[in-house]
């Protein structure tokens, strides 16, 4: 079978794996970035017109699209509804922005460790991914203008504000210095933001493109951690030299994002209903994250360092002895316990060992000590060996 | 603004075009292929499980791809739920296997004329195009096998039932000689078959996928015709060599489908509702195809050919004094009357003048006779200047 170069270039999904192994439901699992079964909101469809079962534009929804530039007109983005494009999740406008900017050997800049599946997207269509570190309060700004000065990437792909897996938030003086390098440096910004919402901690965070006076950008996110990730629903919303194109892709990808989900996310969308669910929802993560924050400090905290996260799904711990992760998972499942190891999330996993990514928002908080403690036993005992 | 190489071969969509034009309420639109809008169900959607809200596999639904295998089981298709991807409308498949296979310079064998979106998709990622004209019962057999001796390509794109443009159904013996020449050349077969369900006379059209002996396959389908295309829920089934890599190129893609569309087929698939439902849609449409041959007798008998479609939503006419017919379309839309000029469906549009394809569903009885009119009054004023 001849199958086309990219398909070289398309890795089994380690996660794939891991949450089919953690499927068993006596496995505490840490590995997975669900939100909570309990706080996905009852909604309501009988209001649905019949009319949203035809055809819809590429675009998505025009009504859908006014809400959402609105939304991010208040963020302080700049832009109007006929730059929003409704896509089928946030994970297509990865999809997308590849097949606008990525030949095989196309320079793209990112995070390290940056998205998972945002990388295995770039990797598949040949992207030669070049990374700058993450500090706690974001990139290396000075790594950051050296690479900028020694390479030319198409696009600089960033997660500012709680990003999987590191869950670092940017501070507003790297925030304004990310932007005037890639204004000084010409590079288009691809800013995703799937955790804004997902806030414990006051900070103020205006999103990167807002602080762009002269680069294009891609914004985009979603209503999946805020509302429900099963509708499929996200957006992007793009500068007016990059929309055109994007439109089409995302016709030649799919025609357009299903209706139905489009309208239900309308319902919800700057309602007094959407806000009073996004406090309770930012409550229940709270009381969640605290109580890891709590247990890891009980068993790790001679085994590793950490932040606590300020908004998002994770902790991002690195172990203090460093060792490749990936070698306890199979250990750790026979104890229960499921993890995601962090190397993964590096363009080069093997010179990045001794990173764990944990969810925090899955189990629940009568199991949770007893995960965490199984978890770092396998930790002590590989390092014993 | 440096883009990817396969940006210049997006083309701007003529569909989206003629379909923008044809909004305007006073225009009758024989442009589109949307289902007829008093023919959408009414769905319900009370007794979805609020656990459809959150992620699901990027497999789809467990129990909807057991109700599609057995559904393509009856039909003679050998397959089990296992190699049944649910996918984001049967556009994702194109866009899917155009990944999987396609290269710059990749060979792929088409129908001509074949399915814009199709044509479309495959030439953004640079295929190399080869067609096979397509007679009133299938493609002309000893032209396939002329073209399968002079090339080699990936795969063989067909849509034998009903196709968008042409209406062609194979016959039994054509899809034989296909089935028995793929298996000889060993080529990888993908068959489309949006329109089957709108069948309005009897005829058996047992798929091609199921007389294959050897060769690989996709087959592909959706609920977009028969049920509500605003859901964007279709499904591939493939042979298991070529599985696993459409599953990680859906997980890329787009993660899954989303779920409330898929429950939501599920309630109708295999159901008496659904079989009472698509007997009341072939009704609908068989006097509407009716109606339309009437008309096209009285205005159209001196100025084109064309057969009465036994299913789908098109006639396709081909002009006795050939034309580009896309010279005609402002001149149509002057009269309020929209069409698809058929040129785009050929590889080579300047070397296929004179096709028309006139949809008979979405115009209202009442204007019909006065739009196929006007659209003849327009043919014969261009023709004789």
């Amino acid at each position: 079978m001849a199958f086309s170069e990219r398909v070289a270039r398309l890795k089994s999904s380690l996660i794939r794996e891991i949450l089919a192994a953690a499927q068993r439901p006596e496995v505490m699992s840490f590995a997975g970035g669900l939100p909570a079964e309990p706080m996905l909101p009852k909604v309501e469809w009988a209001e649905m017109p019949t009319s949203m079962g035809q055809y819809g534009m590429s675009e998505g929804e025009p009504q859908l699209r006014e809400a959402i530039a609105a939304e991010a007109r208040a963020l302080g983005v700049p832009c109007e509804a006929s730059q929003v494009l409704i896509v089928s999740g946030s994970q297509q406008t990865l999809d997308l922005a590849s097949k606008l900017f990525i030949d095989p050997g196309t320079q793209v800049l990112l995070e390290a460790p940056t998205y998972l599946a945002a990388l295995q997207a770039f990797q598949l269509f040949g992207a030669d991914c070049i990374a700058v570190p993450q500090e706690a309060d974001g990139p290396q700004i000075d790594a950051l203008r050296k690479t900028l000065e020694s390479s030319k990437p198409a696009f600089a792909y960033l997660i500012p504000t709680f990003q999987n897996p590191s869950a670092v938030r940017y501070s507003e003086a790297k925030r304004d210095a990310v932007a005037a390098l890639l204004d000084e440096f010409g590079v288009t910004l691809i800013e995703d933001e799937p955790y804004r919402e997902l806030v414990f901690d006051a900070g103020s965070a205006t999103p990167i493109v807002s602080r762009l006076k002269k680069a294009s950008w891609i914004y985009t996110g979603t209503v999946s951690k805020t509302l429900l990730p099963g509708l499929r629903v996200g957006y992007l919303i793009a500068t007016p030299d990059l929309f055109p194109y994007l439109l089409r892709l995302k016709q030649s990808a799919d025609l357009h994002t299903n209706r139905i989900g489009q309208w239900q996310a309308l319902q919800w969308l700057g309602t007094e209903q959407f806000r009073s669910h996004l406090s309770e929802l930012r409550d229940f993560y709270r009381v969640r994250r605290d109580a890891m924050q709590n247990v890891l400090n009980e068993h790790f905290s001679d085994l590793a360092d950490w932040q606590v996260p300020q908004g998002g799904l994770f902790f991002w711990l690195k172990l203090k002895e460093p060792m490749d992760t990936r070698t306890l998972l199979d250990k750790a499942l026979a104890q229960n316990v499921a993890f995601m190891p962090g190397e993964p999330f590096f363009i080069d996993p093997d010179q990045n060992p001794g990173y764990l990514r944990l969810n925090f928002s899955h189990v629940a908080p009568e199991r949770l000590a007893e995960g965490i403690k199984r978890l770092a036993a396998v930790i002590r005992e590989a390092q014993a060996d």
